[in-house]
């Protein structure tokens, strides 16, 4: 098994991506193969500070371009071939690479990933998956988480699908149970797409279906997939982050307000420690784009050679249980079955 | 001033409310009247457990019906002429009152507030406003925080204009910056209706405007106003209700662990009891509902005396500041200027 890596992307590459990379190498299987997409040069120094050299468990793909953050998606895929993200789609299009990952512009991988790979079949918009921790300890999917804003109802049904597919074979979550993110509860609360799409999942066979669920319900593990679209998703997440962040920043603030408290932090040290792992997003390994063909993970800007380590290991995870194929599978049949007119507006 | 108070509305309704309008009958100065809606006998027994009775500072208004949470709104409102909600209405209009709070449906005070009062001259749709704290110590408002799922880029732009009049002249910010919540700073990122809005608030002289926002800008203070539609900003609130509730589960939970933890804890009581103040929404004295002919405040469903407290003494900052008719007379110079075509779409 080959897992692609672009060495390019994301705010602190080449230096943790190459890390990451390594650190995976040495942890996993010897059949599984890394191959490092970006500048020779730049790998090869990164490899050497990490005191190893490519090799066959670990190429390098020379690659002389990269998209920045900033740049619009869809110009810098079209232009840009020898970029390490639009190379990373072909070696996973060819056959030479069974995954991809990156933590370079989320827009241009989706873009890349449209463009290159192609959605699946009966796919109409792939979505990013993300994964929280809940306090049940059963970690919650919610989807889309940005690929996608204005969703219309068969957008976000597919969600459901392709989320309680991946949530089965990578969370290992049997027979979970999908809700739609609304303001409220009963059937009645929500916005125009999510009171149709609440009547779509309800006729949809595929999915374990629990109805409407709120923001209030995120980290309770109401459900085991949360769908919407993907400007709410992102703020959603955003928010999660942002809220931490503060509450971070308030308690470091509080802690020190004296001695005693400062004792007391002391005290607590190990238990802030864990506190943060729990919460540490790059333990969950990244986003699964979803809905492609192919196997593609996006992860965090600022992502950590932590980060890239573990998104490597649920690559590996998705390769080996097919989820992408899965996906295709269940969703030409959600689109043959769709020919029946859907439920009355 | 007279301020209505609708005591039957909310999960601890009487027993709360009732005790927090006693509170801030004590605590206000004498020219400020406090009337009381809802059963006169439940109403009595509360005030005398309090060590009160009624009086002209304290008055109550018997009602005889009450709008469920779970009822729909606008049909509750039709019906029930003699709710809380309704008459509570009622007075604002006939001007027996200044200003009306409650704890009870949110969905009916918005009902009821359109339907009873109107909405002030030149606004399309009512907002509701949410005061959250921020790291640099100066609250953010976010509207609309629930009334109005689905809106247009004239609404979000009327939203806009609201925020900053109240934040002007409720929350003492000079000048308040103005950002729309999207899901990157860069003009290009947002769904359809905020792209569109994006161009309205550029070209609005009535406000200071940022630019797009994201969800981690949040708590870090970059605006003074966060605008969405009513479906992301209660999706927006609820995550962070949720997020800072998982947070404070998960740390009781490392807490206790083990006998040095628990001593840390010990040592942290006076710090852990700030932040959670600091977070403390009931100290932000509810949500306005921006927009209407007249002043209506809503405060949470699990309002305690305390949040009643806070709700009635914004209520008489939001009545002297003259906030309601600040508004009208604004969006009405807005609604007039508009009558230019819009910029492109």
């Amino acid at each position: 098994m080959r897992i692609a890596v672009d060495a390019m992307g994301g705010d602190f590459a080449p230096r943790e991506i190459v890390k990451g990379a390594v650190e995976a190498s040495k942890a996993m299987p010897h059949d599984i193969e890394i191959i490092l997409l970006g500048d020779e040069t730049a790998i090869k120094t990164e490899l050497a500070a990490n005191g190893v050299s490519a090799s066959q468990r670990l190429r390098i793909v020379h690659t002389t371009q990269v998209i920045a953050m900033c740049e619009p998606p869809a110009q810098a895929v079209r232009t840009k071939r020898d970029s390490s993200i639009y190379r990373g789609m072909e070696l996973v299009k060819t056959g030479e690479a069974d995954a991809f990952l990156s933590a370079g512009s989320t827009g241009a991988m989706v873009a890349a990933a449209i463009f290159v790979l192609r959605r699946a079949p009966g796919v109409k918009r792939p979505a990013i998956g993300m994964v929280l921790p809940t306090t049940t300890g059963r970690p919650v999917l919610v989807l889309d988480a940005g690929a996608n804003t204005d969703c219309e109802e068969i957008e976000l049904e597919q969600f459901a699908v392709m989320g309680k597919l991946y949530s089965e074979a990578i969370m290992n979550q049997k027979d979970p149970v999908v809700g739609l993110l609304s303001i409220g509860g009963e059937d009645l609360k929500g916005n125009d797409v999510t009171k149709r799409t609440l009547e779509r999942l309800r006729a949809n066979k595929l999915i374990t279906f629990r109805g409407n669920v709120e923001g209030h319900d995120l980290f309770e593990g109401v459900t085991d997939v949360v769908v919407c679209d993907g400007f709410v998703g992102n703020v959603l997440l955003k928010t999660v982050e942002s809220t931490a962040r503060a509450i971070g920043h308030w308690m470091k603030h509080e802690f020190k307000a004296n001695p005693l408290r400062l004792l007391g932090a002391l005290c607590l040290k190990g238990a802030l420690r864990s506190m943060k792992q729990r919460m540490d997003p790059e333990l969950y390994g990244g986003a699964p784009l979803l809905g492609v063909n192919g196997t593609v993970i996006i992860t965090h800007g600022a992502s950590s050679h932590k980060a890239i380590f573990h998104a490597i290991r649920v690559s590996v995870e998705a390769v080996k249980n097919n989820v992408t194929q899965k996906i295709s599978d269940q969703l030409e049949a959600l689109a043959n079955n769709s020919t029946t007119p859907p439920p009355s507006r």
